[in-house]
């Protein structure tokens, strides 16, 4: 079982400190989160990222907002519309919520503040286990490889899917860490993840967690694939349809046109509260627009080590922001799950209660 | 016929003057290069950038080189030889050098510097008249689909093959300049271009010029040819192969595999001296592997104003960085060059002189 180096989420009393995802991979630090607002904020602001770790903070959230601002029907309803506001595309946030709705909504007020906080620790307690799991899965995918060829598996990933994007091991990153455990050499090709950089959050939670690493520009990955300098390319989801159409990180499918090209296994990695079996298909998934600021603006750090943020482009200039995009389901070798591997049209049989 | 915002190479009697693209575009600074020595670092160091400004450079390099250090038979090899191994994967570059060589080695010393200078000076008006005529050819594309919808024609490039890579109206931006001057509204997606960011020259070079455009990060480019809002992309070329394989700036690839699938027209835009019948395909197509420090540091302007560098990941990270990437002939709709549009498989019917 893999322990994060440093917890992306804590309860402490009233209070969930989150570790402060912008400040990365300049500067560590936590922010207390002691009221709705401040989750709210938190998960807009991208303080806290990552799909699952998006969902555990809205349910801390909950917890925070009945135990600050009282535990009536019209708290709860106005709590859980906040959250649920705060990014429209990936659905671990809306799932978490209804799980804190399904389990506060039946009880009489003054039993909700401890039930809610009882139920956001249970929702990062599976998502630890559920990580582990994805991770005992998808690392059989890295042993056939190793086993195949001598030098380490070289593993191509997109954005952050690992354990800072979770309470554990990660999604995409969980079989990497898995296969480190086990002792097999990897290599990890790190997007950088335009416009937000998270790729320098990838490459900072894998020396955190000591596992080589190359970051590339998000435009090298074709010609890497084309040169089959990749095995495999694993990537994590925001939401994925019921015909097995994923939204991840924008990026991810050119990622996955071109390993389909070179014919290199393209893997999503993502727990059961990614699926969502009401879209039937891609085209059903809202993608998330988001402010021109993050293409205008970069953030690094200056040589006198402080974080300083510049501008890119000239003041007035228009930029587009889509943040993720579509990956078919043809271009996507298998989804990796707590359950298993699917290939991406199989999903209803391995979450039959889900798919309904 | 266009005439360029500010000259990017300008001769004034012994000294070279060329606009420093590094600078850009924060600062607008000319450098003056009076040297083999400096021509050659220009080049490297990218302060000229674009095929056929960089053979132009080169051209100039050569007169430099003759008229500082003498004109017998060992500078003019060391001059060629000097600036012909400043950047491995445009072919413009051995084009200029080997247009260069022939001119003037047959000639006694005593006439080799005027010669070179009427030589570089025809490559420059050469270059110049090229891109009228790619421009001339390229807009009827535009035309096309003008008069097929309403609303500005949406144009996607890559890296930046406009009048800044050039001396003068560009490759790929000439017919978007050509429709411009027609009244055609255009609206060009302009994508960073990691890790350089030349789309910003882009974005600077089309604001010169009062062309409408909206910057994208690289990875935005998938969802937004999958969503059909691009009519048509069209980038430069560093080399293109006898059979049409076409090396460009690293991330080219990536978009002509989302615009086949999209079933949107992808066209390349080069002069003739860009045509590599040499290399019979992409795979003989050397690709420059740059330094790791472009991927890891980023430029940009502070608020104060001043053009600033920040480190985007901690010190000691690895990054790989090939500059180029090879989009293989069945991706490319067609070559627009000074002649007319050809297939990629048609080049040598264009250009029977070369293929022999």
């Amino acid at each position: 079982m893999f322990e994060q180096p440093i917890p992306t989420l804590r309860r402490d009393g009233e209070v969930v400190h989150v570790l402060d995802q912008t400040l990365l991979p300049f500067r560590t630090e936590t922010v207390a989160l002691r009221t709705l607002a401040e989750a709210a904020h938190a998960i807009r602001s991208m303080q806290v990222r990552g799909a699952p770790l998006i969902g555990a903070t809205a349910a801390f959230g909950v917890a925070l907002a009945l135990a600050d601002e009282g535990a009536d029907d019209a708290t709860l309803a106005h709590a859980l519309a906040t959250l649920g506001a705060t990014r429209p595309t990936a659905v671990n946030l809306h799932w978490a919520l209804e799980r804190m709705r399904l389990a506060l909504q039946p009880l009489p007020p003054p039993a909700r503040v401890e039930a809610a906080w009882a139920e956001a620790e249970a929702i990062r307690a599976d998502d630890t286990a559920t990580c582990d799991a994805i991770g005992r899965h998808g690392v059989r995918l890295i042993r056939e490889i190793a086993a195949r060829r001598p030098g380490p598996v070289r593993l191509m990933t997109h954005c952050n899917a690992g354990w800072l994007a979770t309470c554990g091991a990660g999604t995409a990153l969980a079989p990497v860490y898995a296969a480190q455990a086990e002792g097999i050499a990897v290599e990890v090709l790190v997007s950088e993840t335009r416009p937000r950089n998270q790729g320098l959050l990838t490459a900072w939670e894998l020396r955190a967690a000591g596992v080589p690493h190359v970051l590339i520009a998000d435009n090298a990955a074709g010609l890497l694939l084309m040169r089959h300098e990749v095995d495999l390319v694993i990537t994590g989801a925001d939401r994925i349809a019921a015909n097995g159409d994923t939204a991840n990180k924008v990026g991810t499918y050119l990622k996955a046109l071109a390993a389909r090209v070179a014919e290199v296994p393209f893997h999503i990695a993502a727990p059961h509260s990614t699926l969502d079996f009401a879209c039937a298909d891609g085209a059903a998934i809202p993608i998330e627009d988001r402010g021109a600021d993050e293409v205008l603006h970069v953030r690094g750090e200056a040589a006198d080590g402080a974080t300083a943020e510049l501008a890119l482009a000239p003041a007035g200039t228009r930029a587009a922001n889509p943040a993720f995009d579509l990956t078919p389901a043809a271009l996507i070798t298998g989804i990796v799950t707590e359950r298993g591997i699917a290939r991406p049209g199989e999903l209803a049989r391995l979450y039959p209660e889900q798919a309904r």
